[in-house]
């Protein structure tokens, strides 16, 4: 674990008060809002992939296409669209390697909001281009780069949003977020009640909170299983030792950038804790291996982070052996053209 | 056009006749038989795609996902279904680059029908490997490789035929595998009945004579464009002309080997005369920009061929901004460590 004394977990949210408010009924909320603006992404059943885990029925969530090619802009869209008219008048700002700022962004754009985004300067390239294409310069949104290393980005951010009088809409460790992104797992049970399993990605929690929510709601035996990047682990020690750790510190180096998070949040912790089943870790050589996969056999171009979820279920292959699983896929923002380099860290080992 | 004096294109089959054989109620038919055998595969509407070619609606049907990773396997299974039993108890043959081959080779497992398949030496190692692994080695069924070069390939499958007692299951100049084609097209407007406009890929012309069949019953206002290969070029000339016409010298070279046929059917020319709008061409160049928007923008991995009906749309942009349009995204079997090849064709050109 990680001992620089800059990084501070937070201290959860009382449990009681997160479960009350990351709840069935905001997220079906959060879904009526987002009608018209997120889209229902498709679910796809794919054969190949059950040849390949020996699962009864795959069904892959595919946020890989929904507006900004990631599940964010529900989480987003959902939490700026809940502010008070005087907040979206003065605007917000976030920070966020890549998915949540384009999120932020076009939410921003669509519900006439200045947006200001913090971003790291080795945010991949096509996250940063794809944000900057999003915002409106018209009402004076922008861009601050920050430099590496994310322990002081959330310090940055009170900073220019005190300055600014902009309101934080943070990646994930925030009620309206969460229950926003709980909508994708809405339409996932709306249209497969009968999931055995579910297995959905990890960074800070939003995704794996809102989804678990809904799983509870609907279907009170689907197994829920989040999977996070091994060099960052604080999620799943977290799960274990029930209190919120902080990721090792090459949380930096994974290639499941979307996921890179120094830890769970005060909102989604909890949460976590009443209603997933179990966390666990892959490697960068599984998350590579499981975008390969997601490749050649569902046919389906993922991020390293939107491969995690594969990736868990080929670890669990046991387990899942006859079961209808699904599998959250949580973005698509990937440069083609490093493709070739990601695929090769999971070769021959 | 190519003068060698081995190539012979077939003469058409007489209009009325075709057009009665190849009709929506054997579509239907054939549908019936697929049931449970064919996945009904994703129509997937692509926003990013929309933005890119300003159309109102884009609707991939998403082939990619077919059970064999292509189309083709509607139209073998189809085919080798309708057989007579002692035809059935023989066995079967074709020759196919590829997707064709591991069609025959599924359709012959899940029916108990021995096959033989002639492949060429060129054609892509993944497609090789995918119909050997579909091949039934315990009732006889077997790969025979060929050398380089098309023109020989339907003496040879004749020559092995008469002398097995096998019966032909060409890769599209068969009216039951047109129709067995057709199926994809009438999933797509039993999905999508107000289509303006249907893009397909064209090689022998079975897939889209069977599209159009569907587009001609179900919405007779949509207009069915094939895109082919520039470097065959034969379909266009063809459709052109009124007279199957041969593909140039350099169709073996294009990096649509799914559409690299020397020439229409007999079957499929009349067809397509009667009941599709335009045939156009792409470039490779072209081809390998639609792949790269496929992957970057809707997040689909596809092959060459199968990105010929993307192609195709934007080469008619101006015609189709504001309608909604169909793509039929024909198969996605490319050796994925080819991508970074493949996608160099397109760029800065």
């Amino acid at each position: 674990m990680n001992t620089q004394t800059t990084v501070r977990a937070p201290t959860p949210i009382e449990p009681g008060i997160a479960l009350e408010r990351i709840s069935i009924e905001r997220v079906r909320e959060a879904a009526a809002r987002l009608a018209g603006v997120a889209e229902r992404t498709p679910a796809i059943r794919s054969r190949t992939l059950e040849d390949a885990l020996g699962a009864a029925s795959v069904v892959l969530k595919c946020e890989t296409m929904q507006a900004i090619g990631a599940f964010k802009i529900r989480g987003a869209y959902n939490a700026i669209s809940r502010l008070s008219d005087e907040a979206k008048r003065s605007g917000v700002l976030t920070y966020s390697s890549g998915n949540h700022a384009q999120a932020v962004a076009l939410a921003g754009r669509l519900l006439g909001v200045r947006t200001v985004i913090l971003m790291p300067e080795n945010a991949p390239r096509v996250k940063l281009d794809a944000t900057r294409a999003r915002l409106d310069p018209a009402n004076g949104s922008r861009i601050e780069i920050y430099g590496k290393g994310t322990p002081g980005r959330e310090d940055m951010a009170r900073e220019i949003g005190a300055r600014e009088a902009l309101t934080l809409i943070p990646p994930y460790d925030n009620p309206d977020v969460v229950c926003g992104q709980g909508t994708a797992a809405l339409e996932l049970f709306e249209d497969h009640p009968d999931l055995d399993a579910l297995f959905v990605p990890v960074g800070g929690g939003g995704l794996i909170s809102g989804s678990a929510t809904v799983a509870r709601a609907l279907a009170p035996g689907c197994k829920i299983v989040g999977i996070e990047p091994e060099l960052g682990g604080d999620a799943a020690a977290s799960f274990r030792s029930g209190r919120i750790e902080i990721a090792g510190p090459r949380v930096g180096e994974t290639i499941c950038d979307g996921a890179a998070t120094p830890y769970l949040g005060a909102w989604t912790f909890p949460v976590i804790r009443a209603r997933v089943d179990d966390v666990i870790t892959a490697t960068d050589a599984e998350a590579s291996r499981a975008m390969r996969l997601m490749m050649d056999k569902a046919k389906l171009v993922v991020e390293p982070t939107g491969a995690l979820g594969l990736a868990g279920a080929i670890k669990m292959r046991d387990q899942i052996a006859g079961k209808k699983v699904g599998v959250i896929v949580s973005g698509g923002n990937v440069d083609i053209d490093r493709l070739p380099e990601l695929l090769a860290i999971g070769r021959d080992r």
